[in-house]
């Protein structure tokens, strides 16, 4: 059954899923590019920007191909698709991944602003919903036809979809880096309450990765 | 010269120091225990259980033997000395650990109630201080003599001593465990603005063990 899952969702050890100041120069904020020091360095990061000859196997690498293992679609907070207010809505503006997004699936972004949706290359097409998180929720899961839907972030989306009882599962790498500020994944949700445990726990030399689902 | 150090502070991955209902039969708090589970496997901490021959040596066993290397004396906030308020003051409460006490050193406590020392077997005084934080790091560093001082917590102690700037070191075990609610060690403290960066990080199966320091 298809299930909405988190997944490589990195944060810092004091609980920021990005820097302070995020920016269109800099999205993930100050020392943001720090936290995904794991995941540059795997197989499945150098494929994806086209260099089939680098990158390491080991967990970090099966944690990395496991966030697009059965994928059917994503669903993606307003500002992971674009950047800071004022910036966009504008329609010229087509994510920040080029022409061809790594997606190569329906994505369904949240947003206030309505616009038709945008086909790229690859496979990839946002759409655009207006109408709150379990509009999106609904619309991915019929698209994703029966594969899981992953929930790319940012923080105030997985915590109202966390809220909403609508997460089944969440790898978190937690990486030994300090931001200080941001937004705090685990502020304001009580994840044992919400049947949260932690069912995986696999320390690399750069992250610590945990998977937790409900019970 | 001397510094001020937290030393195995354990926290949850949702960055919480102790469990939700603290109470003097559950003094961690629920789930609490889970998180110690580290330093429970420990050479460190079954001798001071008293078993010389249990206990397993490795990164956690490096880290429990470093929180108690150098140290000429302790500070503790109120309750990590006695359980929730209601119960102590009074002067007939003698700590958590019986008459021998595992510290052998002063060990300074904060409180709003004046008490006389108190001296317990092994080497170990406990001395209340109701003047204040600098106070309490004034007579430890003094009684310290060019020892290190240990800051036991809890969460809401060290973050005063961190805002006040005279914390050096933070030895943190982050374990795979949720919480879910109780005092977050991170909430409204900025370590890279305090000048805290993350200097180790050594992951073991049990947790992930950083070092922060000042630069």
């Amino acid at each position: 059954m298809s299930e909405l899952k988190v997944r490589s969702f990195t944060v810092s050890l004091d609980g920021y899923g990005a820097g302070p100041n995020q920016s269109l120069q800099n999205p993930m904020g100050e020392r943001g590019g720090e936290l995904h020091k794991w995941f540059r360095g795997t197989r499945t990061f150098q494929r994806m920007m086209g260099d089939e000859s680098k990158g390491s196997d080991g967990p970090d690498e099966d944690f990395a191909a496991r966030g697009f293992a059965n994928l059917g679609a994503w669903i993606l907070g307003r500002n992971m698709f674009g950047p800071v207010r004022g910036q966009w809505p504008d329609d010229s503006w087509k994510g920040w991944w080029g022409e061809e997004p790594p997606y190569h699936v329906p994505v369904f972004v949240l947003t206030h602003h309505p616009r038709p949706p945008l086909e790229m290359k690859g496979g990839t097409t946002f759409y655009f919903v207006t109408d709150g998180i379990k509009s999106a929720y609904d619309q991915a899961m019929q698209a994703a036809n029966g594969k899981d839907v992953r929930l790319g972030g940012g923080v105030a989306t997985i915590q109202e979809y966390l809220r909403a009882g609508l997460v089944d599962e969440m790898h978190l790498a937690i990486s030994p880096v300090l931001l200080g500020s941001g937004e705090s994944l685990f502020a304001g949700v009580d994840l044992p309450s919400l049947g949260f445990r932690c069912t995986e726990h696999v320390p690399t030399q750069f992250a610590t990765h945990v998977v937790l689902r409900k019970d």
